[in-house]
């Protein structure tokens, strides 16, 4: 195993505060329980808390900041944070208006950012709302997920329901729009190479030299079929012919668009697949409204890339416009 | 080779055209000399124009925008992009100003820039101005250069040189301190495995499972010695001993620290080696005014960093400061 690290049990920790010292405008660390914490914080908006396993980066704490996420927990590399470290999530950015945590669909994460918000309510009489991502249309169920897994589309929840919370919404109405974007957004991907997981050292799964593993989730999960490697002109037609079946997108319709690099796919790649997409997309005549493009939600070290795609209404154009100011997005 | 890819021969212009397809509000294309351009160009101001091979994506495209470039200039892979190129980006971006060419030292890259700032003076009397870029401490001379190599420290003079520019100097002091920075920037980097260039498809060199080129160049081309891989805090040890030595940075001084991946490594492992980074210079009492971290000057698809120091005095934080608003740098 090649890593930049000093060792696997405190990496998490390390990297926390490796990101908090590049943005020191932006975020502070609570190191106890690897929260990721806006620096100003503002109580009189509803907060934001997303998280989960380590090594999506820069998910989640990468989108802490104005007009995203109030905090990201950290859990460690592919492993859900406690019940603990949410709840004192949850505690250290309370705010008049409640909170909402915005959770990816995998049942460990289910299961603790459950927990942690009824210990809340009970505990602390603070009101918590959840909402659940499910983008990825390549598994009905999975290996770790009763239903869709949540992967890169969340990065587009967090930005509507961060820009709702900004502009003063309350609880429901922020928790809402953050419904209205996980019902309309759908991804896919596909890996050409496994990730390798530092507790391990070794790579999670093998591909022939010519192999590819489609619909692959981002801890290296198992997609829809290992399949011969295709052109990006091809890759992006199986990935948008998916999508768009599923999200129903019509000609006419205006779409954001995040294509996600898995964290060892250069831009160049990216860049590719994107004029790719685009060729598609405008023989359906499908208005790419914005475009997001570089790692957003990555599998550690694994090369590949997913396509996302948001259908868009004049809320969510609207939710979607409004200005962030996070270390990996601002606009 | 297992790339997102339709053709070699035809990737670079189907990568300008998905890039640009990407920010459609900052970028045009320019296709048949495969330049990228500011979407509104300011005839007041002086152009600055920068580019090389391919393959360091977002350099330098990504960079084109208000408070950086005004275009670049987009070679094939790894080579330099041809006299004529570079004079068409002269033409179709001059200014009442004049143009400042910003050029990585490369031996290719300086015959074809320097060959279109003579045809740009002689055949338009178009005034041209042009600066070196140098600094890689890693090694003197190498494969492809006379003095030291250009590398991710470029990215810190297009932001210095693009604020001047943005600010209406005029040319000579544009130039001033785009060459103040030159003085006062030096980068060193590793690799863990070599790229593979598209038209080669295969690696470019080999290194052992537990070996890394230690003082890489952006190309692949070798550094200072092929070493045992050591741990982050040892491996950004090594790097910065050799930069602020270059440097004489002492007590004391502020310095902007950029963190650059090169292209396969996850940001993981950068927020781990700037925490590393950090450590260091801190015991040191070197401040750090500002981090850019992620991938900026990459070498296709090579695992590794480099770490550029930029040493800074009260001009070059004011001009380091003033907002940019470019696809791959904001602030």
């Amino acid at each position: 195993m090649k890593k930049i690290i000093n060792n696997v049990d405190d990496m998490v920790l390390e990297m926390c505060k490796g990101m908090v010292k590049a943005h020191p405008d932006k975020l502070v660390l609570s190191k106890k329980y690897k929260i990721i914490k806006r620096k100003n914080l503002n109580q009189n908006k509803v907060s934001l808390i997303s998280g989960g396993g380590s090594g999506h980066e820069p998910a989640h704490a990468g989108f802490v900041g104005t007009g995203m996420l109030d905090a990201a927990v950290c859990g460690d590399v592919f492993a859900s944070p406690s019940t603990i470290q949410v709840y004192n999530s949850i505690i250290e950015t309370q705010s008049k208006k409640g909170t909402l945590l915005i959770i990816k669909n995998y049942s460990g994460d289910c299961m603790n950012f459950d927990g942690a918000a009824e210990m809340a309510l009970e505990d602390d009489d603070i009101k918590v709302e959840k909402v659940y991502v499910n983008d990825d249309v390549a598994v009905k169920d999975s290996l770790y997920t009763v239903g869709r897994r949540g992967v890169a589309g969340t990065v587009l929840i967090h930005k509507i329901a961060g820009a709702a919370a900004e502009q003063g919404m309350n609880l429901l109405e922020v928790k809402d729009a953050a419904l209205e974007a996980i019902a309309n957004v759908r991804t896919i991907g596909f890996a050409f190479t496994s990730c390798t997981v530092p507790a391990k050292g070794t790579p999670t799964f093998v591909l022939g030299e010519d192999e590819m593993e489609f619909g692959v989730g981002i801890h290296g999960e198992p997609g829809i079929a290992r399949e011969k490697i295709v052109s990006s002109d091809e890759l992006a037609d199986k990935m948008l012919t998916r999508i768009i079946e599923d999200l129903k997108c019509e000609s006419g319709d205006e779409i954001a668009l995040l294509v996600n690099g898995f964290g060892a796919t250069p831009l160049q790649e990216l860049y590719i697949l994107n004029g790719s997409a685009n060729k598609i997309l405008e023989d359906k005549n499908i208005k790419v409204y914005r475009t997001l493009i570089g790692n957003y939600m990555t599998a550690i070290d694994m090369a590949g890339a997913s396509i996302s795609v948001l259908k868009l209404n004049d809320k969510l154009k609207g939710l979607l416009d409004f200005p962030t100011d996070t270390p990996a997005l601002k606009f």
